[in-house]
């Protein structure tokens, strides 16, 4: 098992055509060719109206300790062609072994609001690194983005309430949980169960007891006073093994015994069977015996839409905890991310603007060297994004925005306005530059930009589009080259029309 | 990141509460009563009529290095409860970082088809120790299995047919993709593009280029010419980066300009537009040219049911590449794994027998220290399993199988038909006794206990249902429990009703 292997190299968590690429590339003289690559999504996740950006943190790490190994080149050694011919020259693997990372990455901030087509990600480099490169962040940054952005999500939904990521047991995989976790917690969780992920990221852990406890002694009440009795200033009892509401007389009756210690009973916890009507009937009860601080918690698969819907059916529940359909983000377990060559050049050229064609407007795509500019009103809250080429800002007072995906849809842009650009430099010339927050600091930030956009553009279902634009000096360059590529390939139809 | 972690101690991937709760068994004096839990699912993943257990070969690795280490107890030492003082009192901790596993554990052999409510694993030891190993069992058991069942499903729709596993860049997170290669590996695929998984697994890897390789030359048959002179033993040509026919025309010029130098086009690869449609049109253009030997790659979203519906459309494709579908098991991303108590003691008293009620029976959990017996037909098929409690093996010559979501539906079975017991000794007193198959043998004992299956039941759509019941005396003991349970607890109704 990966996880548990001390010290295994991560390099070739990779594609395997990368490494073939990455020796043609070497065979034939372009390694050292400067490129440059965008990470980007084509459609923000959940039918939503926004993504928050997540999984910097762990490519910063990826990417320092980034370096082939001898169990790595030996095992490349190993690889036959389909002639049974060694498939890499070892002057290859040697240049492979000996190569260290020199790319200039400029990324969002971790835990930053954004949305489809904007590149999250760019590197620029050697195409052969960036190259390389690809699958490892796609891997990390499509899965913790998705996830973070459902955490939203379900905090969205949860208002100021607790929120509990309770995900381990069902993720997918030890990683699947622990930067579930992770991207959970940015996203605006409170705590989790998975005490691997609080060792490691410093992040809340909780937990009481569980059926098979109470399973485990003669009868209900018993259970609930040896747990009271074993850990007096911890106890929130699980009251659904046999019969709710019953289980929450039992509960009060345990509550009785610690009061009587001078301890509390802290809370409750109800994990199946109509959740609303038994919250409601387990708050008189608890209130009726004066336990009215002690808290409810619900769980049983939970999502932000449930969530909605007991608030909306008056559901009494203090504390959500939320597992399976967060950390694998179930109604949509994978984000499209894609990672495109935009340019590419022989030093000290001019870059060579670069495009992919799709039948599919939004798989077009887009060239440049690209950054976001995000324009703020007066207050700071966020209006719109435009998407640039850095090498070539029109000097003009009104910049327009084109719609990614309907170039008639267009938007005016005053240059007066107040703007941040949100890539920011990670590594220069393979070398860290950036400042790496804490797991709390990107928390907060994250809220901070949830906050700064428009109520319509986080609700749950059928949201405001918040505008994203290609600068139309850029949208131009686009349209021109797209055109070039079609009439290049369009001596035969694709399809059977 | 954990996975880089050289030597990360996993032993705190488990929920927060089975550390709380082993407190509590510690303190009440209860640590060490002995404990039966079993591990099994509801329902058979993606509406279908089986499932590959999966997950045993790194369970096994988990369970060998289980051992909480000096910074496990130092994270828990810092744990603190609702009133600040310290949850884990210090001699606690000192028993938890000295306890060494001394359970009995028997598990199917990896690779087994296997059907909902059949107990997978079984583990019997200190209540304490079942509980802290329950949530890792889980996470890795449920993952595992549903990723081999997907893989399974997608092998059955691909028939003979070449297939490769292509979800790293879209998995969940870098575990979430490993262990999906090792799974959809056991499940029938032939080969990942994942050179970790290669690596660390011994599972053969693929790949030769992506359309930035295309992009990053002046033109398409530059690009096909360069890797084809730089790789001449590994080519196979993606032709969709601009318009896919002419695409396929260039990629047969590269073609006849490795012919003349001796060496061959493998073939092409189709990753977009219309599959049935350009694979059968490639064919004809590579056909004419003299390479009927190039085979046909098709990747694109695929799963079990675009590959039935492409080749009911007489889609000529060779080699089908399967991604985020499959190891993300995108239709279903979580298997509803349940690990329950099934019975307790403290030696040499004898078990007590336990249930979990609910209100839907398929989430009643089953008493007895349980094992399946799976029915053999003549020519060795598989024809029925039967979940008995080996305390209890009833002498009768004809035993009865009870459904164990409705008990009137019944089926005979003499005890004269041949029968294997499936679960097999893994560990005992916590030392492994069990001989470990390399992954070859794993992925052919998987096919093979396919092929013993009816067809019917491996339908991907509504499949026949394959028989699995209670033996009758198991059964009766389990409604014994249930009424008296339901009979102690009745006093309030849990529902509105």
């Amino acid at each position: 098992m990966i996880c548990a292997s001390s010290g295994q190299s991560l390099s070739l968590l990779t594609d395997f055509y990368q490494l073939t690429m990455a020796q043609a590339y070497w065979k034939t003289g372009n390694a050292n060719k400067e490129a440059v690559f965008h990470l980007s999504f084509r459609q923000n996740p959940f039918q939503g109206g926004f993504a928050i950006f997540c999984g910097l943190s762990h490519m910063i790490e990826f990417l320092e300790r980034f370096q082939f190994d001898d169990s790595d080149i030996s095992y490349l050694r190993s690889q036959k062609a389909a002639d049974d011919t060694a498939l890499f020259s070892e002057d290859f693997l040697e240049y492979l072994q000996s190569m260290k990372l020199t790319c200039d990455i400029d990324c969002l901030p971790e835990g930053s609001v954004t949305f489809a087509h904007e590149p999250v990600i760019r590197v620029i480099g050697p195409i052969i690194q960036g190259q390389i490169l690809e699958t490892y962040l796609l891997n990390t940054i499509n899965f913790q983005t998705l996830i973070a952005t459902k955490a939203a999500r379900v905090r969205l939904a949860a208002g100021k309430k607790r929120l509990i990521e309770f995900g381990l047991r069902r993720a997918q995989g030890a990683d699947g949980a622990l930067s579930a976790s992770w991207a959970c917690y940015i996203g605006g969780v409170d705590c989790t169960s998975n005490v691997l992920a609080g060792k490691v990221y410093g992040i809340p852990v909780v937990g009481t007891l569980s059926h098979s406890w109470v399973m485990s002694f003669e009868n209900e009440l018993e259970s609930f006073k040896a747990y009271a009795s074993a850990m007096p200033n911890n106890c929130v009892l699980l009251v659904d093994t046999y019969n709710t509401l019953e289980g929450v007389h039992k509960a009060v009756e345990a509550g009785q015994w610690l009061r009587e210690r001078g301890h509390k009973l802290l809370g409750i916890r109800l994990d199946s069977g109509d959740l609303a009507y038994l919250s409601i009937e387990a708050r008189k009860i608890l209130d009726a015996n004066g336990f009215n601080d002690s808290f409810i918690v619900a769980s049983n698969d939970l999502d932000e839409h449930v969530i909605d819907s007991l608030n909306d059916q008056g559901a009494l529940i203090d504390v959500w905890a939320v597992g399976t359909k967060m950390v694998t983000a179930y109604d949509q377990p994978s984000l499209g991310g894609v990672y495109k060559l935009a340019a590419i050049r022989t030093k000290p050229e001019p870059w060579q603007y670069k495009i992919k064609l799709s039948e599919q407007v939004a798989k077009i795509s887009t060239p440049g060297i690209q950054q976001i500019r995000r324009y703020l009103d007066p207050a700071g809250n966020f209006i719109g994004d435009m998407i640039y080429d850095e090498n070539s800002v029109p000097a003009e007072a009104v910049l327009t925005l084109v719609d990614p995906t309907d170039f008639t849809r267009r938007r005016k842009m005053p240059t007066t306005s107040k703007y941040l650009d949100m890539l920011v430099p990670v590594f220069r010339s393979g070398s860290l530059v950036y400042d790496r927050p804490e797991v709390q600091s990107i928390r907060e930030y994250a809220s901070n930009q949830l906050s700064l956009l428009h109520p319509s553009i986080k609700r749950l279902l059928n949201p405001h589009e918040y505008p994203v634009g290609l600068e139309s000096t850029l949208h131009n360059l686009k349209t021109e080259l797209i055109l070039a590529a079609r009439a290049r390939s369009e001596k035969i139809a694709d399809n059977p029309s």
